[in-house]
């Protein structure tokens, strides 16, 4: 599409939009925006608002619960859960390994004990094992009520970066 | 933001869009047009573009693989295959419960084997186990060249339906 | 085998064993001994010689690493580590649950991360999330010298006792 | 202890058994002997009386429902199941690799889905991924009446053979 047909249907889109659908349009066209600044990051992360932050050997990453990430009862969507474990996991496996080095998720598994409603998500992420080849991670995500919603583990393997 | 504003940010945002972020742009808008059509699809369902279907006892969902859903390598983020699968995983528990019950995750773990490239991606569910409080699933995401990239196996409670 | 056929197939193991063979043979038999003074314990709890203690809503227990338990080349078996750590987790849950109540494990993961070696396996259980239907849990193994050899989360469904 | 000591504890023991305990020395008697005739297998293995048998890209090990792997309400303790899981799908990875390479368990996942009970348990193993750093499992353990009662998922590291 050109940009002259893309605006064409924003316009359509934007006439036909309920209160939901233009809140969530707005967070939409902010987070493109967040990435047209920052152009590393990816688009999940900047469509998810994320804010992270490395801390006391643990990083964590806070998302708003908005529509979007919701499923079809107003809940945050499992799989946006993992989004936010995965990412934060992986952000401090990044943080401790030496500046040479990735690391790639090898697998994760979750338990979610609570649903996932409120203002805000918060991630909070730990190191179980440091090893020469992998890294075995904890994650914990809350409510804003500081209501557990979801632990994991991970593990990551160790790479060179290219 | 009024709907004035949106269409002055978005005129804004496509003005500054390079190739990439227009087709971003495109598909973000294209997901939001068809959520207006579907109201009671997920916003995450619709700006994925999944398409799903139930045959043979297994239900499957295509996405395609486009830039939103990449991390800053291009592959598949983690956090959208595990979206995927569990969406897929869920939509298969909802298939075979009767229409009175419904179901939740409770917990899934994945193996990541291979990484997400190529145009598509179709993930697979089947039936482990149906028991009365729970179904136990198993989910498969194969890229287009039908290489596996993710494993998973996860436990859903049946409940009521409100 | 009638008991006086049991002293005989005795008599002729114990005229074969090797010094790691009478150990072996000690130690199974004063599990045995174990078992026939408390019959309420498993067989296998008696016979991996496992002392536990209910501190602090944590359960702990411990147990000898010996010949019985290991591997071809002398690390303790994974599933003894997965059995020491179901039966930690296990007896943690049969602790904060009341009298009336009893749970099944629904499912276990377990990231092993060091060999497991030394004179003695610590299983150290805590409780993640106790919901009215599960209850989630976190153990973790360590080596007589501090090591983690393995990390491990599980789901217990609470049932009522008969 | 001395040879002939040990010979007093057994026949202490074996004078105060009841049919139940007569029937587990029997078991652990004939488990000692086949291990002092095959003395690269493990105890564990010798104990648990398990046959295993490689075809057609699987690895199967069966083993005897016996009064020693039961937990206190005469099912089989969860412990086992994993053990037997282990020990199937680790044996699977050693079939698969060359003869200079071993592999040790990083991970695995197991859900329980149905009681242990019956004359004997089957567990079949499948592989999943095989990757030049890792081998990724399936495991499935049937009663002999065909039900499923556990499901298992589990990450072996390939290594050098000392």
């Amino acid at each position: 599409m050109t940009k002259e047909e893309l605006l064409q249907l924003t316009k359509e889109i934007i006439q036909n939009a309920d209160e939901e659908n233009q809140y969530v349009i707005e967070l939409l066209l902010k987070g493109l925006k967040r990435k047209e600044f920052n152009e590393k990051g990816s688009y999940i992360s900047a469509l998810l608002h994320a804010v992270g932050e490395y801390k006391d050997n643990q990083f964590t990453i806070k998302i708003p619960n908005t529509p979007i990430i919701q499923n079809d009862i107003n809940i945050v969507h499992g799989g946006i859960t993992a989004t936010i474990l995965d990412s934060t996991m992986g952000g401090l496996v990044h943080h401790i390994l030496p500046p040479d080095k990735a690391a790639v998720t090898s697998e994760m598994k979750i338990n979610y004990v609570a649903p996932g409603i409120g203002k805000e998500l918060t991630c909070i992420s730990n190191t179980i094992h440091k090893g020469n080849k992998t890294v075995v991670t904890e994650g914990k995500v809350f409510r804003d009520d500081g209501t557990l919603i979801a632990h994991s583990t991970a593990t990551f393997f160790i790479i060179n970066r290219g």
